[in-house]
């Protein structure tokens, strides 16, 4: 059934073409689009288009249609070509013609726009309180291991010294960074666009107003044609948001597997954490971390994508915008499982002993020895130049460690101070 | 089943994380791997370390696999990791210990790398052989409407007269420059990896000649760590050949999708070939343009999501190179149904009449008008002023329109020419 | 003159490729890092590692500078590699040894970081404040034209009646979205990373605190690697709330090239403010919407640029750094001068009558009519097949449109809403 | 001077946004101009439209001015829009009206284009070059170091043995497929696309077979809507193929710089290579290396750009395709410089003795391990299992190398093979 039937028959082959999957992925926003229903309908009855039976039968059918969801028994079966004109059939077929009236002043533009917003705005807060969870993780990992050193470096070069502690923390606060992202985002899809209809509005007096409150939507998108414009442009900031998320633990991924690494040899998993190799016997490879790069590089390619589809049409409806749906969708299921191993695998890091005394790590505390030098009256530059001199002369001979005490160093780590900017972010 | 099994029970949880959709997605290189098995089990036996009867039974038993997937009766249960464990399990289950010893002298790094190389090889001649369909298509119809003419458009502002003919040929024309891509992709993968085992090679002394015969590659990838690098370096090759030709189709697309707006009306196609709307009853969209130039701007960006995924990775296999099979293996696909319904589509447009005589092409002819008076004796840039003149006062009279007939205009548009340089492009 | 001198010669075509075009960028940053190198040595006098007069000392130098680099006289000379050693050479040259100590306690790590972090606060503030600007002009522009009609499209179709009311107050309440994004990066730099050294902090009692509050600073970044792993992550935020204000930007620049074609004919501009062609005469074009939308789009681009220069790096300061700061640096001052532009431009537009009895918007006002049958009793899907019978058998004569009267819709633009929905969205 | 002048004055604020940094961008293909310029001419007199004296005026006015270019003292003013205006200007200015003349039947979109497309070839094929010298000096080193061993790396965890030649030469093997996508980038420009003027050819009787041959390209760009076609497109199919040199070189910059950390200690260069640290005065850092990385990741990302300029655009000339000049341009300018500093960097490469004996590396040879225990009788799977059992039971003892001889392993690397493998690829 198509609910624009106009007599003739589409072409099977074009139909499949344009149908594609999404019988398949608007089951994931079927449930969204029940519960936006369910407010158009009230809304309805409301204004005096439908009668206060009229919508006791609508409201039996979309809890009906709701529980079959729920029991994973609801199917969207070939002849319908989405969600929407499946729920339509039902409501018609079940309740006769009131069926025919849940779609006056509303159009599939904004049908599945609302369902939509309504998805992304559930999982976003998913997606924030699941980084919260593995913030917690972190801070809690930074305080059990705030005194064991390990070397710090840059340019991949032996720097300076470090430690798991910072090390942890250190990640635990750039997601909070990807918070105030992810709060826009939010800001973004908790706007209603229902009542945008096919992107003009209507001559039908609906009231916006009443479906903004039964949905629990924040605000209203007011005008009907940015409501449309938020298609695509909805996807990107998404994309944007939860690709910086990624970012964050695409690199945290990174320094594990290096850190794994005989030559580094900092930290290990246990052994059922780990996957071995069809060839060589001995391996213990770091997959999960690997796969988890691996999806977060992915996912951050997801902006690029969202960008390409949408960028240079004109304003108002296209039939593209039925593409972004797909990996914006899987995105989400996607980083809440990432979340969730991350967070599950990171609990069970062995921290390993670094000696500090090996040769490579020799250099780990001039700047500590400069440090001494100032604090006997040198000034930095020269400090620096004396105790460059002994390196370039192979005489310098490494200091023992200073304690550093400052705000956000290894001897300070701040963690109430990052836990706090934590909640304040959640705004 | 796992290869690398060890005696450790793998963590469920980090299981079901890091073989993902691997068994649905390795479905489609099932029948690559079956043939990279055989030519493998062939060079074992030539250089003696399996028997002629050993030889025997795993042809006999990959021959049997080869005809289930064909049947599509090909499955690989929950209890494997990837259809190379599989492949391996079913080998030694029927035919014993033989089926043991397949794996010798080869890694499932470079078992899954021939595999895909020898997918990419097939499907990279299909999309060239669609490409060329469609060009022949183009240039049939830039034959049949050689002489309707157009306006053509720079800045979207009415310019100079075009026509259907130069339209359809100039995107067959473009197309050439992305079998170039195209061929180039070729190259990259018709390069047998086979032998590289897990990216270091092997003391076995194996005879990679051998299997590059067998196997119908061009030439080897010589150098075993070279192979290895191709992981995501094929697959960025063939995301930038893709995308190229999705760039024509794409843009050509968008011409369609403006040309069928009723600010153009220069062209329409049968009812069965548009899809209405859920509200508007007198619509008639172009959604099967809209959803070519969606999925040809998403598949531009698997470009993207290549690189990100591999970026600044040390040599050496990393697992995340998982990641790359799925959206690389997809893309072929839906390149391939493009391919097929843009050519059956096309064939089927509508050409309108243009009234060039209607006050908005009114100045489509004054790059003629100023060479009529070249052709009198002006310079070029005098008449360009004389008529640009005439034009700011409102007194410019439209001229008629002259003959084009320099190579590649629309008097003269070279279509031999063109298909001569497509067969040359083939290469 | 080199900070880390060690009295080797480093090679000359070394040099030249790692300095590069650093001097050049780095003059944009000058006065923020002679602003944090106050704020530093303040902090050095507030713990006693220099003593007031030193202070006194290099508070002279610093203005100094400032006062050079307000001027335009400020010039980093090739023998020096950016602008902190230029920096450090003048204040040594001139006072003496109390130049060698402003180094004590920090890195050039954190100096450039603290230098971008308040450029970046800088002008985001500014883009917010312009983009502000825009907005303004744009409801202005919504007021003006709220009883201009024109058609609506979606597909690129005729669709249903819009204004241009609608039009520019669409635009205006999608740069709220925008905002949203500028805020989270906004919230993203100010924070102090000054005390973050080489990215491991230092063992000298540094004040961090002082610092923060004396730059203005909302919060800090504690963890000292936290503060470093902002390299990159910052340009990446900062790429995409400038490209999703772009984003809007570009379309809303298709629009108006494509309502400028005499195929559509709805607005035109001043003479002075198109451009020509070097052959056609007539051509007015609209290059300075183009422009914008090709620079608008080259910035959406920076986001991968700024990912792809970071992604898969491990913790810890690189040289690659470097690379960030040239595009996204140029980025700002092209955001600011699209803004202007744009807020200049659009305000000369000419809005052109549009016959909407054209033959062409014959059907813009169907869903009008169903609504008339939907008021007379039919169900809206009988209603609509209805007038879709008259449409396919053409015998559907045009209803004259009806108010519409709902939040958002061309009879109630809600612009006061969107003007408040604005206002709360700054923070 | 406008060559488009009608006698209004343009907005100034305009005209600075609109030409933008052009005059700048255009030094660099001045000399492609005028060499296309002549070429015109000669064909002009060819066909009749101008006279030969008139052909020896402007002949000897277009060498002058290349001799100007040459000598770097060609300057566009202020008043010129670009170089295309300024030449003409010259031309006319000096001698007289036959200045007015060498525009007929061009337009500014095909002398640009024109331009571009001789810029790109030359630099293409300069490129080409310069990766063969890579090349070459590639497998030189793998000469030098084919009996040195390293250890190979799976998932950054010890693999299997490898060794220096077997990296060198797999890097320079890699260049090969890079070799594919220039040469089929250098097919796309090596097409005339002169005499498609505006995008709509012209009236004039132009031979475009005689500009040609007189410019040196290998066919035509036959249909003139075609050649418009190109703009973004070549850019992107460039972008693709500097984009993939790239991404060898950034890979391989990655395990340079991995190599020198303290922890591999595989090998490092000469002190004047290296830079240091304004804070740690040990340091003597890879910065050459990851410039070379950063600066390649940022070439990847053009692709993007070129992408996002023009997707969705209908055919015909905007003027976005203004913005697409500067990064293609300053791409190749860089992509040389890397080129160059690579070549130089790596032949000072200092190869460190790798103690294969220390623990890290204990389990480097299980796979020779197991190749014995096949060789003795023992199918692969079980020997594996047999490995496997004492690496988990700590009873493992590390078997000596064996000799590995099959093409590209670590004992046969096939350089000569692979020489001449590029050697083909060179078309």
């Amino acid at each position: 059934m198509k609910l624009w039937d106009k007599g003739f028959t589409i072409d099977q082959q074009i139909e499949k073409f344009t149908v594609g999957n999404d019988r398949e992925i608007d089951l994931h926003i079927a449930s969204y689009d029940v519960q936006a229903s369910l407010a158009h309908a009230k809304m309805l009855a409301a204004i005096g288009i439908i009668t206060s039976e009229e919508l006791e039968l609508l409201e039996k059918g979309l809890h009906e249609i709701a529980t079959s969801i729920e029991k994973g028994t609801f199917i969207i079966e070939p002849q319908f070509e989405d969600v929407h004109s499946k729920i339509e059939y039902e409501l018609t077929s079940t309740y006769g013609d009131v069926g025919k009236k849940i779609h006056t002043a509303r159009s599939r533009n904004d049908q599945v726009l609302v369902a939509l917003h309504l998805f992304y705005k559930d999982h976003l807060q998913l997606a924030h309180k699941k980084t919260k969870t593995l913030f917690d993780t972190l801070l809690s990992l930074a305080e059990t291991h705030k005194n064991t050193t390990m070397p710090g470096y840059t340019h991949l070069q032996v720097a300076m010294p470090s430690s798991f502690g910072l090390w942890f923390s250190a990640y635990a606060e750039v997601l909070i960074d990807d918070v105030y992202m992810l709060q826009a985002a939010l800001k973004t899809v908790d706007q209603n666009p229902l009542g945008s209809a096919a992107g003009y509005g209507s001559s039908f007096p609906i009231d916006r107003d009443f479906t903004t409150t039964a949905l629990g939507f924040q605000t209203l998108k007011y005008n009907v044609v940015a409501a449309q414009l938020g298609r695509g442009k909805n996807e990107r900031t998404i994309a944007s948001a939860l690709g910086g998320l990624c970012n964050t633990l695409s690199r945290f991924a990174m320094d594990i597997c290096l850190y794994m690494s005989q030559n580094f040899g900092f930290i290990s998993f246990p052994d059922q954490l780990t996957t071995g190799s069809s060839i060589m016997p001995h391996k213990k490879n770091p997959d999960v971390f690997e796969l988890i790069r691996g999806k977060c590089n992915k996912i951050q390619s997801l902006h690029t994508e969202m960008l390409l589809i949408t960028n240079n049409l004109p304003s108002g409806y296209h039939r593209d915008f039925q593409v972004l749906k797909e990996h914006s969708i899987t995105a989400f299921y996607e980083v809440e499982e990432i979340l969730d191993i991350f967070n599950y695998a990171i609990q069970q890091i062995i921290i390993k002993d670094i000696d500090l005394q090996d040769e490579k790590y020799h250099y780990l505390f001039t700047v500590d020895s400069i440090n001494t030098l100032v604090m006997d009256g040198l000034s930095f530059r020269e400090a620096y130049q004396e105790i460059g001199t002994h390196v370039q002369a192979g005489t310098y001979s490494p200091a023992s460690a200073k304690a550093h005490t400052h705000i956000g160093s290894i001897g300070n780590l701040c963690l109430e101070e990052i836990r706090k900017k934590f909640e304040e972010a959640c705004g």
